[in-house]
C-alpha cells in the first residue's frame, strides 16, 4: 500500500466588474475589443425568444459588425425552459456550429437566460467564460453577484448547477423600459427582500419611492440596482459557498420556490418569493423577532409594489406543504428557514447559523392562514 | 453609469490522496470515520451495472453497517451510459432518495463510473464532495490525477463536463484481477501513453515486464499505478486547465477519440487510444522527430500488451477524417495534434505549446496508410 500526494492549492482570482447604466450594447463591443476575454474571438450569444427580439439580435449583429464570429442561439422564453433539455439543446446546438473550447458565452436576458447560459458555460468543454448581459430588474437583484447558476428538475428547482463567476456583468436599464409590467413588479420582489433583510434605509427608500421605481424613472432604477448588487455582495464575499451566512438570501424562498413549482410556474419567480417574503414575517412574528407594525409593513411594500401576499386559491395547501421538503435548505429531513429580525435585519441562531429547523406543523399554520 | 467591482480572490486547497493497494474498502470506511469529508454521513455510492456486483455492493453494505445512511444508484455498464441522460437519470434518482446538498458522491468502477459520477457531483446542489474508488487500470491511469469529468455528447466525446477534484482517490489493485483481459489490455493503453510520453525508463520497464503485467503481478500493477499517478501529476500539477502542457496527455487521442466514436464504441477506449498512438508515431516519423526504430518500438509494444495497432477494416477512413474536427483541441477549424518525440519525450513547438496544426492532407494519408 503507498500513498501518492496531489498538492493542488493555488490562489483564484474570479473578481469581475459589474456595469450599470442605460444602453450598453456600445460600452460591451468595447469592452472586448479592450481584451476583456481575452484574444477569444467566438462568442455564442444566448438568449430567449421573447429578448432575442429586443436585444439578443442587436448585440449579435454589432458583434459580426465588429469583426467577430458570432453565433445568436435562441431558446423559447419562460421559467419552465430553466431545465437540463434546453440545457443539452444549447450545447448540441454549439457544438453542431463548431463551437469547442475557444468561445465565450454572452447571456442576453433576464434570470433565466443568465442562470441557464451561465451554466451552459460552466460546463462546455470543461467551462468557457461567459459574460451576463442583464435586461430584467430580476437579473440585475439576483444573477449580478453571487455566480450562481442552475436549472430546475421536475423534483427540485436550482439543485442542479454551478458556482461560477462571470467575466462582468452589464446591468442595462433602458432595457427594463421593455420588460412587461408584471415582470418589473416581480422582480421587484427580490430588492425587497434585500431591503428586508439588510439594509433599513433602503426600506425606507422603496416604500417612499415606489412610484417612481414602478415608473422607472433612471435615478431610481440606478440606486436600486446599486443597492441590489451592494446588499449582496456583502453577503455574498463573506460565504461564496452558501454555507451559513450566505442562506440569508434563500429569505421568503422555503415558500417562495414551493408555491412556484406548485402553480406550475403559473406564478413568475418573485411573485412567489413575495408571498414567500409575507410567509416568513408570520413565522418572525410568531418566534417574537418581528412586532405586527413591521410584519404590517413588509406586506403593505409588497403589495406597493404590485405584488401578491396571498396563498393563491387554486394551490393545494397540503402539496405546497409536501413541497417544502425539497428546499435545499432541509437537513436531516427537518424544514430550516430564513427568519428577518425587524425591518433590515436576520435572525443569527447560533454564531454563523441563520436557518433554524421549523416543525411541520408550524409551517402548515402559517401557510393555512395565508 | 457606475461600476461595481466584484473582489473574489482566495486561496483554493484541492490537494487529495491517492491511496493505492490491493482491497482497499476496509481503509475507505476508515478514513470516512477519520474525517474524510467532514461531518458527512449521506452517501450516493454511484457504480454501473457489472462493478455493482463484484464491489459496489460490498462497500454499499460496508456503509450501511458503519451507520451511515448510504444508497447504490446503478447504470447500465458501457461508455454509451457516458451520457447527458445518464447523469439526468442518476440526478433524479438521488433526488428522489432525498438527496440535497448534504451528501457525499462515491464513484465505484472504472474510467466511465469516475467520469460520469465526478461530475454528477460537481453539478448536484452546485457541487458535492466525491471519492473515487477505482476498480479498473484504466480509471487508475486516467481518472485518478487530474479531475477531469465529462460525458459524451453524439457530436463529441467529453466535451461537457467539469474540472472537479475527488476528496480522495483508491486504487484498488485487487480489483484488476476481477476484469476481463480484454479491459485490462484496454487499460494499458494508457499506460504506454504515459511512457511514451514522459518517461523513458518506464518505457523500458513495460517491454521488459509486460508477462507480469498481463499476469497481474502485484508489484508489476503498483510499480504502473504509481508511475501513471506520477506521470499525470507531474503534468497536471503545471496546468491544472489543460491551456498548453497539459494537452500532451492528449497524445494519440485525436485520431484516438474519433475512432471510439466512429466505431460506435465496438473499440473500447483505450484500444481506440492504441490505434491513436500507432497512427501519432507515423506523423513524428514523417515530421521528423522519430527514427523507425523507435516507431516499430512503440508499435511493439502496443502489441506485446495486446492492442491493436491498425484501423479496423469497418471503420470509413473518410467519416474517420471528418471525425477528427469535433477534437477539442481544434482551432479556428484546423486539426491539431501532439507529437512524440523519440521514446519518452513530446515536441514542444513553441514555449509552451504542445500541439501543432496539421493539414487534413497529411493525417488523410496517415489514416488511409493505417
Amino acid at each position: 500500500m503507498s500513498t501518492f500526494h496531489v498538492e493542488l492549492k493555488k490562489i483564484v482570482d474570479d473578481s469581475y466588474e459589474i456595469e450599470i447604466g442605460y444602453g450598453l450594447e456600445e460600452k460591451l463591443v468595447e469592452d472586448l475589443k479592450s481584451g476583456l476575454v481575452g484574444k477569444l474571438h467566438k462568442f455564442a450569444v444566448i438568449t430567449d425568444s421573447i429578448v432575442k427580439d429586443l436585444h439578443g439580435e442587436r448585440i449579435f449583429h454589432m458583434l459580426q459588425e465588429a469583426g467577430y464570429q458570432a453565433d445568436l442561439f435562441v431558446f423559447a422564453e419562460g421559467e419552465k425552459q430553466k431545465s437540463r433539455r434546453t440545457k443539452e439543446e444549447l450545447e448540441d446546438a454549439m457544438l453542431a456550429k463548431g463551437y469547442r473550447r475557444d468561445c465565450c458565452v454572452i447571456a442576453v436576458g433576464g434570470g433565466v437566460v443568465t442562470d441557464l447560459a451561465g451554466f451552459v458555460a460552466g460546463t462546455f468543454g470543461r467551462g468557457v467564460p461567459f459574460i451576463n448581459y442583464a435586461t430584467t430588474l430580476l437579473a440585475a437583484a439576483d444573477a449580478s453577484v453571487g455566480g450562481k447558476t442552475a436549472v430546475d428538475t421536475p423534483l427540485a428547482t436550482n439543485l442542479i448547477g454551478l458556482f461560477n463567476q462571470p467575466e462582468k456583468v452589464y446591468i442595462d436599464i433602458a432595457a427594463w423600459k421593455t420588460l412587461p409590467e408584471r415582470q418589473v413588479k416581480s422582480g421587484l420582489a427580490e430588492t425587497i427582500k434585500h431591503a428586508c433583510m439588510a439594509d433599513r434605509e433602503f426600506f425606507d427608500y422603496l416604500e417612499n419611492h415606489m412610484e417612481d421605481i414602478l415608473a422607472l424613472d433612471r435615478k431610481a432604477c440606478e440606486h436600486i440596482a446599486e443597492k441590489n448588487c451592494q446588499v449582496k455582495y456583502q453577503v455574498v464575499m463573506k460565504d461564496e459557498r452558501e454555507s451559513g451566512l450566505r442562506e440569508v438570501l434563500n429569505l421568503g424562498h422555503t415558500v417562495g420556490r414551493a408555491i412556484e413549482t406548485v402553480s406550475d410556474y403559473r406564478l413568475l419567480h418573485g411573485e412567489a418569493v413575495a408571498i414567500g417574503l409575507a410567509a416568513q414575517t408570520g413565522l418572525a412574528r410568531r418566534l417574537g423577532y418581528m412586532t405586527e407594525e413591521e410584519q404590517n409593513r413588509v406586506t403593505a411594500l409588497l403589495e406597493k409594489a404590485g405584488l401578491p401576499v396571498k396563498i393563491p386559491e387554486y394551490i393545494d395547501r397540503e402539496t405546497l406543504v409536501r413541497k417544502l421538503y425539497t428546499d435545499k435548505k432541509v437537513r436531516d429531513g427537518r424544514l430550516r428557514f430564513v427568519i428577518q429580525k425587524g425591518i433590515g435585519g436576520i435572525v443569527e441562531f447560533e454564531p454563523g447559523v441563520f436557518a433554524t429547523p421549523i416543525e411541520e406543523g408550524l409551517a402548515r399554520e402559517i401557510i393555512m392562514e395565508m
